[in-house]
């Protein structure tokens, strides 16, 4: 095509998808699934507050490109200051303005097999090099990412706490420790989307201003808001100015920084879901359990379970479970992929899954 | 600072913001403006089914990935298919990927000086040739346009009809004879954020699926949706599909799709917002006239106002109108920027505009 010239790197790249979403599934099923438990949303939902500072937007102006109100009121929830904080559209929109910053054709970036890929997605899209490292105990290793980080001049080392798709989680002081061995020059994208749901003391316990570390966090998880498209990174502020090099100025939504900031002020409203999530967490185990699985432990919003087989039968669990109309998803890298992973739902969603679980058990005991 | 090896590009690159927001002019002020006039939104606002489609919107679930419902809506609109169209975060988002997927270091980009400045943020950002042609009569010409971009054979050229700062247009048809001087290799990169507000004609008679040529939409301007960040790029399947290799696949805001395609689906609407622009656009050449400043013809929700001096006065007026409280922007390159651009507002914004406009250009005049 005369006229298509891309670059030769975007030449190279496939047009993939990093997740199917649901919907696409159940426009292939023709039908609207029962339990929507495969994305690790948060069925408890926004704040109220949230809702009614949504509504009362004027959607017909764009967004402050500063995120003003909203990074003021995350840096008095976390004491630190504005500078120490960028918002952007997800952390996926985050990841892919960090990636951009760092990774040129050829730089080695560091994560877990396993992890998350839509970060692969943003390193392979800039031309990197990633090394992976495996799952220890189905956990990120910090010991074991660090490691590989000096032998391949990792410019990032990507690492979860609480992990997707695993549940697991490290104290955070376990993490500060380990990062005695963290390369010079390699930044540690420590991703916490989950840390609302964890228990206390899993948050990083070391100064925002720290160079060695960014911080990811979302209002897509405890807050209730993956539609909304809000996350905010934490860091040294030479770091955070880095972003506004690259970053889209006007792409906030500007509902989205309204409903954000609504719900960053309802601490009630968070509580609730913690302890929501929290009885979900436990019920979706109980279940497991009733049918001789193994629920791992988990500090997010969902729980991984162990199937006790190989990949082929996980699988055929998934499928069985899709094809009842439960949608869930499972791990993607050897030996977690023997799991499937189940998002929190409502006393409903899990009734349902608790229902169709038998007849996929079943089926894929067949096999 | 050795944990932070940004690439060489992203080292070289300024932290800037290609427009300052009112936002931060209020701050900065200490009070809020009474008429925003400065950012070309569209005060009348979204249909009202849009905000009853966002209102009722599970703001807990992720957005559709494919944007299905939307593209499949706008293919019906434009009586083309899916296939031909990609829903980003705006134009300025799909401007964005674009670039990423044209542009290479030193790979050479064609504009108008004085054009869009995101744009051209984007060209810088990932480190192309910005090569610059005047406006001819306040208006993008095609003519200089694509024979820059052949002498330096350039791989997109950018071009807004309606233009932005100016409102000056072309008849679409004029723009495809044009094009037979648009080189090889070269793509039309035609942005046609304010068309919904222009003369029929304006836009291009060309089918979707030629090659030559991508099309920018939005839902910012006349669907009065600017604060949800929805766009959509009209263009060969080919082209189309390579957005995939780079776009944020799960970036949509929930609400926003939702908004968008109710807002399309609301032509009564647009037909209301439309009338009232005009309307607006009447006014302010009114207002301009009485006080001895020539108003410019406009195809967009603005008016481009000739101060009939210089730069130098054309600024004091825009400060004199913002210190009163009336924001409002003007063109970046000479000799457009002897002028002030003002947005279309209600009948209140554009009595506060026409009531601050005596004292500002006295002041302007004392100078």
């Amino acid at each position: 095509m005369t006229n298509h010239r891309l670059t030769p790197l975007a030449h190279s790249l496939p047009a993939s998808v990093p997740f199917v979403g649901p919907e696409t599934q159940e426009r292939a099923q023709k039908r609207p699934f029962t339990a929507r438990l495969g994305a690790n949303e948060n069925v408890f939902g926004p704040s109220p507050r949230a809702l009614s500072a949504m509504a009362e937007t004027g959607h017909w102006m764009y967004g402050d490109p500063e995120s003003h109100d909203l990074r003021a009121a995350l840096a008095r929830h976390h004491g630190t200051t504005m500078e120490n904080i960028v918002v952007g559209e997800g952390i996926d929109g985050l990841l892919s303005y960090l990636v951009r910053l760092f990774v040129a054709p050829g730089d080695a970036v560091v994560t877990s097999d396993g992890a998350y890929p839509t970060f692969n997605y943003h390193v392979a899209g800039f031309g990197g090099a990633l090394h992976k490292v495996p799952y220890v105990a189905d956990g990120e290793d910090p010991e074991s990412l660090f490691a590989r980080a000096a032998e391949v001049d990792a410019k990032l080392v990507y690492m979860a706490n609480p992990d997707n798709p695993m549940g697991s989680w490290h104290r955070g002081a376990d993490i500060a420790a380990a990062m005695s061995n963290l390369p010079e020059g390699t930044l540690l994208v420590l991703d916490e989307a989950y840390v609302e749901t964890a228990p206390e003391g899993t948050a990083l316990p070391l100064p925002f201003d720290d160079p060695r570390v960014i911080r990811m966090r979302t209002f897509s998880k405890a807050y209730g808001l993956a539609g909304a498209r809000v996350g905010y990174a934490l860091g040294a502020p030479e770091l955070i100015t880095a972003f506004h090099k690259v970053r889209n100025h006007f792409g906030m939504n500007r509902a989205a920084q309204a409903g954000a900031l609504a719900a960053l002020e309802d601490p009630d409203w968070l509580a609730h879901v913690q302890a929501e999530i929290a009885a979900a967490r436990d019920r979706i185990a109980q279940i497991a359990g009733q049918h001789g699985l193994a629920p791992l432990p988990s500090a997010a919003n969902f729980v991984t379970i162990d199937c006790g087989r190989d990949h082929a039968f996980a699988k055929a669990v998934l499928d069985g479970l899709v094809a009842r109309g439960i949608f869930v998803r499972m791990p993607f890298a050897a030996p977690q992929n023997r799991c499937i992973r189940v998002s929190c739902g409502t006393p409903a969603d899990l009734d349902a899954f608790a229902a169709a679980l038998p007849g996929a058990l079943a089926d894929a005991e067949k096999g």
